[in-house]
């Protein structure tokens, strides 16, 4: 892991993907390349106040953009792709959040259909204090306004998927995609199974912040600027997204309806903190039923998003995951900011 | 619709497909063509006796291969595919069924993950008897043996995606795919939304027959020659697979939870015929909860498949979908035999 | 089973039941009885015509009630109650349908909760002609009408449940209940397990017909005059209500999500089916696989019913359900016709 | 809300309760009130150690006892019972989790039906040490050991249900029951709906902590000291349990599948804030999106629950909820401790 170089890279026009999968790449990264990657907002930049309501000015299936992929070198499948999240710096002093019909938690959609007409739909203009790391809500229907923390995250990531899949962006899925989990956040390593040579990195759809859920069906949606490292751990396979924090293990679980999404998350802790420790598998069932958390990331998204998560001291010694890539990439991160 | 040719396709080696889209074409079929299709079985014709377990003489992603796709000329995006299913007949005089690790409706799976071990994996070959139109059980732990009715089916067919996706072969969802329904027989048309240019038809996975929900992830599968006429319906589009029969309209809904495959196809079945015959949406809607049918097809793959059926007798004229597609389809389909 | 009476019940005011369970019996019956029973229609009688909302006429819970409980004598906790229905006759020559705000498959609903306004709420009414065996499905918007068949049924009828539960007459589940099936129709003989001494037997909620699912939350809604036999089966436990007629098997599931519901079914029936005729339970798994049926009952209520079905000519003698109780019963309601 | 008195409650032999409603109350309470119980963990305390297999030692329906109810005086339909959990003590230096056959979230269920066996029933026994608010996990196959904090809460806490309804002390529902969700702690004050002349609260089902979903199907289950103080809103409804602290509004669904507890939570969470605050449907809307937290209850009951929460802190003023019978109930137990 020698000759660190750092790689810009801002999409040009018509250079934005909507699937991961069948795109080639647009620049290929080493391990312990510091990527830089500016990514659009997921309505593509074109909701900017509330007279662009999302279904009159953007147009399907041009929604939920990503930057890339990029091609990881001697990434290949039965790989782990670690990827860690350095920073994530919002591109502009705004975001923006809206209802869109037929999409979203609270009401009927495509697949949960009901005859009944859709919601209204309406923008909502976030301002971005990055220097008090806020976002300031303002009603639209009075004068409330309320400032929320700033907690940039990502929202779509992920690899080009197995089986000679192309997955829309929308959806996210075993090769990561549209999670909508804010624990995609700065600090954070993300593991993802190599599907196809180079394994084809791409990311995208920016949050100021998001509730658990993202229940209106969009959070704080913004650009960013964020700045990613890389690793490849060869000969490993990641089932589901992983997760890894200084001090947390998480596990992923995509799929419909949500107590699926529950059961591969936690299946897969169960699964990763038994092989890790050494615990037997009823003991880390045991070990994760009375200390697991399960945030909730996307509840309407075309799979919805759970995690399971287990802090990493309860566990026996060794825990050291995926050869110990998190604290490496932590530390790279600290060296070369 | 004039120049009538009959295409005979039969795959090469390498040549079959296991995603829809992201493929290119294999044939160029015009309406009214006939064609005639050999279909490999969902094993790829690798499971032939007791000793064939599908988990080790099968390799993911190589499972459910599809022959095509066929680039139908003049189909465009917004217009509707309009197949005929004039005939399935069975290449060999035996079919198969499994039980695979982890896949089926009474098992855990994948995605409804739990910690238990797999079902034990069992193979069980039906003799097809063409003449008597049966196909014989044969139970492997005593001598029962009984006939079902030879009801061939094709359970995978479709076309390209929209959104730039490819999706496996094992997938059933708006673009049609391995909806592994009884009602895909012969006599039936099925329209299908174009989403691409060629809308790229492709079909395989025969069933000698199935069950309702195909309840332990195989049918009993088939190699088929299947005998297909296509028409292109301009300007008219297609959100979910639809079917006509002489007597039947059907919508087909593909989802998870099965709860939301039922409301799709109901969905649009009531938006269809409310659309087709003037009927206003709550009596049509009323009219389908009191006539209406819901057979199951899937409850194994990725997408459960439920469908919504009316007679036509029942609805008020005009009732003629797609500019009667399916009585001149039929049409045709007799006079080319 | 000698001295068979015939019980003639028609509740008095007040009389009328909202729950299964919790309630004292209204009379006793003995094995053979034949039991005439008036069932009121699911809204109490109080829908008669377009004015009559059922959110204004109607007050929860006076919806759905049943006639009963019926104390069964010999009927103990681990017996099986085989309830025979010889006869459902319409005690009108009307039936009426409704929608009804936030119920129903094509809407959301107080569990499938959304911020969108109900649907119109809506009458139907039907005209019955026991003559024709027909009822006549009336547009509200356009003279649209058309006959469809009268099928009498039954949607609710159960026993009182185990554990000290008292059910709402809405739900269905292990004991019975609001299971809205086709199936329970003349000619079946219901299974369900006995929970309390007595076994405590109610019913009501007729239908002239409803479509698979009864998609807009409420059937052909008719009074009735039902005859039913009964009989005990000591010392026989059923964990979920059964069905058989004179050619058929069927295990009945109720739950959410309504995969569930499929698998409660096919999961009963294979062990049921493996039990009765010796077959493994993979053989058994892999002939209901091919052979079986899965009819929809309701997608609307608080638990959803699918059942699981299979021909009994298929399967290995000896086959004998419940000590042949199914016939016995049926020769029985022949004889006292 | 004078004459406060401390009601100390220890069920006798026979006393404890195993369904909510159908039940004769055991004590009468008043407004102010400090009622201290006992409550027995959900085996009854007959789980004590590794040999004492939960299917062995206990019987159905003799699981997860509450006691009660209490009568609360001058509590009428159409109110709402505020109780504050003064304070929740284990009652010994112990407590047990096991797995249980066909229990829990990653094994197949009586509901989730499969073929395959159940898990393997193993029991956990932790110490408990109350001095450093500890609970220690003990690994049973190998000699890992670890201290979780002691968090106690009440899993099981309910009043009558409503339509003459009788449900299990195993199930959550609009009534309260078996809710499973760690926000139930010392601090916090309950909201339910009162249902019935006197609500007929009960409660049970200690647990010294629980992971979020209780994955395994059991927490670490305890026997408690409970002191509660409760009153009477009048004349204010409460469709589905709600939870105040100091900090937060919160509100609770209860449903499968998993999406429609979310659904229902989030729903209430959104016209609960916006008839306090005057913020419109679709601000408070967007305000519990971005804002609102997801904590998951349980993933393995009858129901599943998950709560919507959000910070008070963000909300416009007026936003007291229930007459501040939060504040007042906090107070109290602050000057009675």
């Amino acid at each position: 892991m020698t000759g660190v170089d750092r790689i810009v890279y801002r999409p040009g026009p018509g250079e934005l993907a909507h699937t991961f999968g069948a795109r080639l790449p647009v620049a290929h990264v080493r391990c312990g390349d510091v990527l830089e990657v500016f990514t659009q907002d997921c309505f593509g930049g074109l909701v900017r106040g509330p007279a662009d309501l999302p279904s009159r000015v953007c147009r399907m299936p041009y929604l939920n953009p990503v930057s890339g992929p990029f091609f990881v070198e001697d990434a290949e499948p039965g790989d782990t792709l670690a990827v860690h999240i350095a920073a994530i710096t919002p591109a502009t002093d705004w975001g923006v959040s809206t209802t869109f019909p037929h999409f979203g938690a609270l009401t009927s959609t495509l697949r949960t259909a009901t005859l009944q007409p859709p919601l209204p739909e309406r923008v909502w203009v976030y301002g971005i204090d990055q220097q008090a790391r806020t976002v300031r809500f303002q009603a639209t229907s009075s004068d409330h306004t309320v400032d929320l923390p700033l907690e940039p995250m990502i929202g779509t990531i992920g690899v080009a998927p197995a089986g000679f899949e192309a997955r829309s962006t929308l959806v996210p899925d075993a090769h990561g995609g549209n999670l909508d989990t804010p624990q995609l956040r700065p600090g954070v390593t993300l593991f993802l199974g190599v599907n196809v040579h180079g394994a084809m990195l791409a990311l995208g759809d920016g949050h100021a912040r998001q509730g658990e859920g993202e229940a209106c069906g969009a959070a704080v949606e913004i650009a960013t600027v964020t700045t990613l490292l890389v690793e490849v751990v060869k000969g490993v396979t990641t089932p589901w997204p992983r997760l890894e924090t200084d001090t947390s293990l998480m596990s992923v679980g995509c799929a419909r309806p949500l107590e699926d999404a529950y059961r591969i998350a936690h299946h897969d802790l169960v699964g990763w903190t038994s092989t890790l420790t050494g615990l037997d598998t009823l003991d880390a069932y045991q070990l994760v039923s009375q200390a697991g958390r399960a945030p909730v990331g996307n509840v309407c998204d075309p799979n919805y998003t759970i995690l399971a998560a287990v802090d990493k001291a309860l566990l026996p010694a060794p825990a050291d995951a995926y050869q110990d890539a998190h604290r490496r990439l932590r530390r790279l991160a600290a060296e070369t900011r």
